[in-house]
């Protein structure tokens, strides 16, 4: 799987991007709006040719993700046009959180202070620069969640047509979320794999349509990145001893892994070791079963777990996942629903963070992980939370709730505060 | 109601804060956990001696609202102590609602993007810090919504304890967004004035209590000045023409007014002209009424509209918020609750920002002022936007929802977007 360089020219201006690079067998294809390779359909992605990048010309962009432009395929212009301006994002110091868990230094990078509340604004951002930049003229995915508000809430804000496939059986709440934004928000009797199917029908018949997932997804995914260079900066330009990140497709993890490397070789860090750990739902756990049985392969799943935002039973990275993970000397583990739960609580309870169920199961797991020894309690350990807690309220079903319901008294509130919980 | 400067001392580091200072008599008192005036009973506001502060100072700061630390009545220290670091929220240049009104010039200021996603997390971070150095050891406030999420959060994240109590027929969720940080939320069987009357009671009753919108109200208030502060440095050091601020107890009007004043007298920017609008719900539209029939005394009302954080029925602020209004010749209009959906649904889709109902009030009420005169539409216009579209669903109703539902076939989305809406 060595990439083979061949002369490459495009067309279109996406900032340092070189090239397409298929990453099964290496194959080296001009920027287009291609998402698979033509010689082995393995998928393609962006390869680079940075230049000199220096932390004060970061420093002094904006604060959102277009700060690290210079590493993303994206047109240097990308600012001018209305987009969401994603990131920049908080790293907290979890005082509390290291108390609980009995380790010395945790940090929680808190994506849901994105504008649509979850990472998927960064992946959002950048696919919608590089469609602009590609020709088309639609934004489009397959989603159950985040990824609907995302692309809806960004279609808008460029004064694009949007059109967002989600399951008819959704819940009434997520629904909302998207359609306020007034694109084409389309129910689609069906699961997500066939609302996914449907996606990658419509991108082959529809070409100015960016199914930002899909058929753009080489780009989309680079915008995961951004958490790797924020997290890294934000800790004063240095890479953490270990990373806890939540895993669907898993191109997060990869691209986080891919954002510390190109930090090390681009001198703006030191390259300094790092774990990549990974944290899945036990109802939908396939890449954490093949990592505890020592497989390269990983076997689908039928998902059944409250991580929705999570529930990918055939993921797409998992194979590079696992690479990432094992290079690297991480682990990754998986956590019941009632795990997770307790994961958003605890997080809530410490730091005042309201995570969705994906981030309960970040937490939950990363508990796991200290208790089997395989996350180094005296090492520094970054949390991802990649979305938030308003938008899973029902996960929390009945376990949590006033403490009590009193009269109007001053006498029976402080008698209600004296009991026992 | 000119101030009577007394020899005034205190113990407490409360960084530029000099004294207490009775809005109704002028009379100051030392810095001390009071908020009634000891002469009148009148409203106690904090007043300062702010020294030389300098732009280059307070853009070295973090992206909190810390960096304006010089201008708040919190410690230097103040970040050396876990809060949950608001502020540092988007201001957005809105083309498309300006296109969509026919104005020239709209920003939105997004504070959805506060950690618990409202303003709220602005005043409580204030109020925290002076609590802390007043002694007070518990976190408590009366309320209905943001503010109990922001008190929670900010507690949880503090190591505090904190009472919340809230009025039993609240929306389950909005009760489990406050439950999940597990302080001490108590379910009242009443009105949220009744829930308002037990927290003054309970405040005198117990010392170590801070009710943040109560016995800290004139620390807490302070914290809506950074958001005047931040418009005016994300717009390059500089008043807008005009800004549009909804209205509840009119504390937030009223401090936006406030630190455009301080950011002049302290030559941070040049002292231009401004004008500052008003927007209720019709209602609940105490000040609004009073503003368009020329009186200066505000008749509480009893509050029937879905804007449900803005519905006080006997505005604290009103008479200030009258003085500003008039003093800077801007307007106080006010919309149906028809309108506040539309001005949500219009913002959404414009700008892709999903605002609560305030949200809908501010917008509607400005394109309102725009239709009218009022507003000018050749001048720069302020937004803001306070709290978010998730935390009141509820209130859009059947109003939105997928443009079609389908079976899983290209042939049968595309039919779908071809047909009218």
């Amino acid at each position: 799987m060595t990439a083979v360089s061949v002369p490459t020219s495009t067309k279109f201006d996406l900032g340092p991007a070189r090239a397409l690079l298929c990453r099964e067998c290496g194959n080296e294809t001009p920027l287009a709006p291609e998402y698979a390779c033509l010689e082995c359909f393995g998928p393609l992605e962006v390869a680079y040719d940075f230049g000199k990048i220096r932390r004060e010309d970061i420093e002094a962009g904006p604060r959102s993700i277009w700060r690290y432009r210079g590493l993303l395929p994206v047109p240097s212009t990308v600012e001018q046009h209305p987009n969401t301006d994603p990131g920049g994002t908080r790293l907290v110091e979890a005082h509390n959180l290291a108390k609980a868990l009995g380790v010395r230094k945790i940090w929680v990078k808190d994506d849901t202070g994105n504008p649509t509340h979850s990472f998927k604004d960064r992946v959002v951002g950048v696919a919608l620069a590089a469609a602009r930049e590609l020709g088309f003229k639609v934004l489009a995915c397959p989603s159950t969640g985040n990824l609907a508000n995302a692309v809806a809430a960004a279609a808008a804000r460029a004064g694009w047509k949007s059109v967002v496939l989600v399951p008819s059986n959704l819940e009434r709440a997520k629904i909302l979320m998207s359609a306020v934004y007034e694109g084409d928000l389309i129910a689609v009797d069906g699961n997500y794999d066939d609302v996914n199917r449907l996606a990658q029908e419509l991108a082959a018949e529809n070409e100015d349509w960016a199914f930002v997932n899909v058929n753009v997804r080489p780009y989309y995914a680079e915008g995961s990145k951004t958490l790797g260079y924020e997290v890294a900066e934000q800790l004063g330009w240095r890479l953490p001893d270990q990373i806890v990140v939540p895993i669907a497709s898993g191109s997060q993890l990869t691209k986080v892994d891919k954002a510390f490397r190109e930090l090390g070789q681009l001198d703006l860090v030191e390259a300094t070791p790092y774990k990549v750990y990974g944290a899945q739902a036990t109802g939908c756990s396939p890449i954490s079963a093949a990592f505890k049985a020592g497989h390269d392969v990983i076997r689908p799943v039928r998902p059944d777990t409250i991580a929705r935002s999570l529930a990918i039973g055939a993921p797409a990275d998992g194979p590079y996942v696992l690479d990432a993970v094992r290079r690297t000397n991480g682990a990754i583990d998986d956590v019941t629903d009632e795990e997770v739960v307790e994961g958003i609580k605890l997080l809530a309870r410490t730091e005042g963070i309201f995570a969705e169920t994906a981030g309960g199961v970040t937490v939950a797991t990363a508990k796991k992980l200290f208790e089997s020894g395989q996350l180094d309690p005296d090492a520094e350990t970054v949390l991802l939370i990649t979305g938030d807690g308003l938008k899973t309220l029902d996960a929390l079903g009945d376990t949590i709730g006033p403490r009590a319901t009193v009269p109007p008294s001053a006498e029976a509130v402080i008698k209600a505060l004296g009991s026992p919980r």
